[in-house]
């Protein structure tokens, strides 16, 4: 059971060297535009893309993201923002005042919201871009500086931008990662209520991700998946956000 | 400029009927392989897919989301989460304390890393069954009774329900729904600085949403789209989300 599109997504792998041959502008709108027709809560399209070419630009942008060279290096590069802005700019046009709006745009309820809408509209854009023979990588390195990139970019109050995605010509290609097994991302009617099988399925996977790099660095690197979360995981990152996500106005709920 | 791929995703719309015949396993199966293979943060894979076929299940669900049919009938209904359980679980299996990650697992960066990495697989998996023939409809009123569905799911800390997905055959099409101007979503170099210039552009809009409302309910209906937003954000829904969000131990951040 399989098609063209099924295809595209299960041969998906994240593209990190590209050749030096820029996106033409008819490209790019047919990746805006399937990023538009995904679905969106309530018809709010709570989102902004902004395609960035501006050399300058993309080097800034790479530094911030960690000094990767692919953010400057690509066919284009889009980053996909959280943006509740245009929703105000609503309001001042139904002559409404902001009060009335506020309270339930800035709630974490809409600011959830928003994010779901730029990852869907994204993963279409994504999707499309491999499906015309493109290879993309997600950015969400440019979260390492966000506050640069906020002032870079010139986002407004209630726009948070949350990851780039690079897209050009593949120069490379890599292998397949294998995912977590099915049952351990799929469950039936409930969550899966037994952490024994959930473990047992996670060790099962460690040997799989073992296998896959022991034979692709010839035994120089067996890592455990277990073990590279918990690496990365015992490290504190980007503690700042909900405190940047704040000043851009979102989620200001009052705690109790 | 386009591809089978591209068709697909430029022709979605939501379905709500669907024909009373369930998915097979073989279709779920394709469907939770291309949700699987999409972009994941670090390889983090922070989300789980909760498959429901139990009828008394789906109509309290059906219920919890305000009564929707569409919830009850169908031919398949999937409950996409964020999950940063198995990550708690991997610390044990690699013999360290909790503590030593949950400091990272419980913040705002990684609760967004959850959420975005749930979209993308839930967006794969709305286009891979479209392309299959299958209508799809997200339900994010699952969130209107979001501590039941917690209940309901068994779902345990750090696993949030986000939203559902029904998939089925569909019973009737429906119409495309005009999205908001091209250039009020994407922008270029930086965000959009001029407010009046997006103003234009919504009110551009606003003209089509009104003709489509017009022309097919015999002018009965000319929401403009300003209004419709408008309308939705001075109603506070779902403000407790940022509590219930915090009682699942995510996005855990003391606020300053």
């Amino acid at each position: 059971m399989t098609n063209e599109t099924i295809e595209t997504m299960l041969n998906h792998r994240s593209i990190r060297f590209f050749k030096e041959e820029t996106l033409s502008d008819e490209q790019i709108a047919t990746i805006v535009r399937a990023a538009q027709s995904a679905s969106t809560s309530s018809f709010i399209q709570a989102y902004s893309i902004i395609g960035v070419k501006d050399p300058e630009k993309k080097a800034l942008l790479s530094e911030y993201a960690g000094n990767q060279p692919y953010v400057l290096k690509n066919g284009h590069f889009m980053i996909f923002c959280a943006d509740l802005h245009r929703h105000v700019l609503a309001a001042e046009m139904e002559d409404k005042s902001a009060e009335e709006i506020l309270h339930s745009l800035e709630s974490t309820e809409k600011f959830i919201v928003s994010v779901i809408d730029a990852s869907l509209a994204a993963q279409n854009a994504a999707v499309a871009a491999e499906s015309m023979g493109l290879g993309i990588c997600y950015i969400g390195g440019i979260r390492n500086e966000l506050a640069k990139v906020i002032d870079l970019l010139g986002c407004p109050s209630h726009v948070l931008p949350l990851f780039g995605l690079a897209i050009g010509i593949p120069e490379h290609t890599s292998d397949l990662k294998p995912r977590l097994p099915y049952e351990n991302i799929y469950h039936e009617e409930s969550y899966q209520p037994d952490d024994d099988i959930m473990k047992k399925q996670l060790a099962e996977y460690n040997q799989i991700i073992s296998d896959y790099y022991n034979s692709r660095t010839a035994g120089k690197r067996q890592d455990r998946w277990t073990q590279q979360m918990v690496s990365m995981l015992s490290k504190r990152s980007r503690m700042t956000m909900d405190q940047i996500v704040r000043q851009q106005q979102l989620m200001k709920d009052e705690r109790q």
